[in-house]
């Protein structure tokens, strides 16, 4: 192990063997975690080439179970997002995508800081069971075209042991290190295809488009290398995707983006990565095709019905989608201070009210509510009256309340004029 | 700490709070091995400025007994070598010095590697006991002048901690790492001023001389920040210092010298490190006065009698002086493959073959034989016949005589013009 501290520290190349050794030494315990740390403080500043970050992806992804998908009918097309605030996408494109024809398999995460997670969503609906066995899993891809489950502890287990030394080593920052840990876990999870979605901006992971576009061609570079179509799309996230932030909030806007009621820039990155999703799966042609298809869906109403019997076969009551589900009583409004137009719309700080309010965790296995969260009325480009409520806060008990209403304020950038509308879609990388 | 990697990491400066906390906590046990190996490796690629390198030091001095001194009289002047391979000066120049009038009180270490050390030479010495209380260490020095003993576990503990972490994460190879280490030991000894020998060369530390020199000043601006007149002397450790390299050999090389009958490197470079400790220790005015202060006390064999003097009050006996010392019974010469001149004699492979031999140890804690090394009959620039001895293995049992063999073979270079001679000291800094 000195050695390949040495060798990397001093910008060597590790062969495909001693990438194997180490990772399978490493989760057995044999390396200890102080010269993993030191290892990967120069990786952090020696980077690692594309055939050292394949070498790595594999060996993560191997050192666990590996989900075995083939068993169902057509390409499974896995969907990836880096993590964003009020990212609802998951919710919507899983049922939206199946309804198409193409099996939706998928392994999703809890939410953690101020980015949601899938499972905390869907647990706000009454009954959903997030933790099916990989028999269950597949049943239900079976049975309704799509699933959604819990990542088993036992997926990529080197990653989830490399990632949490990383966390407290200051290593986390490194693409090729951020690149093996997705891509392992999606290997690992069976994807036959992957569409990732890669965030950029205030409330992302990767806070400008340079290194949002390395860390994306980095994956999709992994992708290709091991046989797996994989897409990048680069998406903004200086503000919100959509205007709901927490749990069930989110959730009620996933099913009002299935119905064609959503936020706009919500339903066009659904429209844009589900396309993507049936170009890989061989469902479209092309792009185009692709989202003609799903508006089709949407339209049609096949992919809110597809989206209710997923709900029913993984136990949730889908009633919910009619009637609505429990929110946190009491409602804050936070008002405009001056007349203006919203010239930004911090997305970190809209995250971060939620999270005060009570829909994230601070730390794994913090418990959730799921009926607290941020209803924004106001997003960049809308004009505003002094007064007039700029966002709405949905708290339990008061909880969180101050540091919320703060952050919201100091969220909201109000102008005089209107600021070149800022894209959502930035690239394409493939 | 996760703050004070990521610091580091980026480039930042810690400040004299941050670091005292760093080591105080590390020494504790409060910060974990993998985050101090991920801050030294960050250290390694960012470094540390001059004031971060002081704080080190002290904060590092201050983490166990610091030796108090200033009971001695005179200025009490340490010197360290950064470790080289037949480096016997300091048992040449403990008794020489002290004979001045100046007090020697000094701390060594054993051997590692290819590198020897004072204490196991010293024990050569049949009787000669090398750990010697505080107020035994103080009194010797007060009755013959001068006093060697083993360094203390409790000297500066959290240099021994961090370096045994650096050991094996690959982060020994820092310049202010190796600075901070090294004056950290001298300065919780109570050295009042120090001269060091910075070895440059193949069977040194510092392979070349520009990073010879880094390290150097950045001692010298160490010792300037905390009051102590710091002088460094960089020297060639291209090939080994002297003829003899083991244990008992190089005593027997030491007393030579101090007869005025040693090899003309050793001597000399024993003549300038002490002129250098006379000049702090405020014997000598300069350099050349403090040389010809040396050479009277030589050739009137008062640097002699005191070396006899301190061997009996350390409880050695020292007729071996006239008598000579025991030596490994079995001796075998590596005879010249052909006529020319030795143009290179590499210090690393001969350190090597003499620890093959068992004079030095792979690990801390070996033992090691003090009969046996290698006594080289040729170096650079002299004139050899083929089949003529270049160097004599003293070896028992046959142990390690064919590794020995093999590298002594590959250690010289003989050629058919004489090359330049080099240069033994190549600098000095202050």
């Amino acid at each position: 192990m000195y050695d390949l501290i040495v060798k990397k520290r001093d910008g060597g190349r590790l062969s495909e063997a001693e990438i194997g050794w180490l990772i399978r030494e490493y989760v057995k315990g044999e390396i200890p975690d102080y010269q993993m740390a030191a290892f990967l403080m120069a990786v952090y500043f020696r980077g690692l080439d594309g055939e050292e970050t394949t070498c790595l992806t594999l060996e993560m992804a191997d050192s666990g179970e590996r989900v075995d998908l083939s068993s169902l009918p057509g390409v499974v097309v896995d969907k990836h997002s880096t993590g964003g605030v009020g990212d609802t996408t998951t919710l919507v494109l899983a049922p939206w995508v199946a309804a198409s024809g193409l099996p939706v398999a998928k392994m999703s995460g809890r939410g953690l800081g101020h980015t949601g997670g899938t499972v905390d969503k869907l647990e706000s609906i009454p009954g959903f069971r997030t933790q099916l066995d990989q028999e269950e899993f597949l049943r239900t891809v079976r049975e309704v075209g799509v699933a959604v489950t819990g990542q088993s502890p036992n997926l990529a287990p080197a990653d989830g042991k490399l990632y949490a030394l990383r966390d407290v080593t200051g290593t986390v920052d490194s693409i090729p290190l951020i690149a093996s840990s997705i891509m392992s876990k999606k290997l690992a999870g069976g994807a036959q295809a992957i569409v990732l979605d890669v965030k950029v901006g205030a409330g992302a992971f990767m806070k400008d488009l340079t290194s949002a576009r390395a860390l994306a061609e980095t994956m999709v570079e992994i992708g290709r290398s091991v046989g797996r179509s994989t897409v990048a799309v680069l998406t903004s996230m200086d503000q919100p995707l959509g205007n709901a932030v927490g749990n069930a909030l989110e959730v009620l806007e996933a099913v009002a983006t299935l119905r064609g009621e959503g936020p706009a820039d919500l339903a066009e990155l659904c429209l844009e990565l589900g396309a993507h999703m049936l170009v890989l799966g061989g469902r479209a042609e092309d792009v185009l095709e692709g989202r003609k298809i799903l508006q089709e869906l949407q339209r049609g109403g096949q992919a809110l019905d597809t989206f209710k019997r997923w709900v029913a076969v993984q136990g949730g009551d889908p009633s919910f989608v009619d009637e609505g589900l429990p929110l946190a009583p009491e409602r804050v409004e936070v008002p405009a201070p001056h007349d203006g137009v919203v010239s930004g719309l911090n997305a970190l700080a809209v995250g971060r009210a939620a999270a005060a309010l009570g829909a994230g965790r601070a730390r794994k296995g913090d418990p959730v509510d799921h009926g607290v969260g941020v209803l924004l009325r106001r997003k960049v480009g809308d004009v505003v009256e002094e007064g007039e409520p700029l966002a709405e806060l949905y708290c339990r008990g008061g909880r969180g309340l101050e540091e919320a209403r703060r952050l919201l304020e100091e969220a909201y950038t109000i102008a005089e004029e209107a600021p070149s509308k800022p894209g959502l879609i930035l690239e394409v990388i493939r």
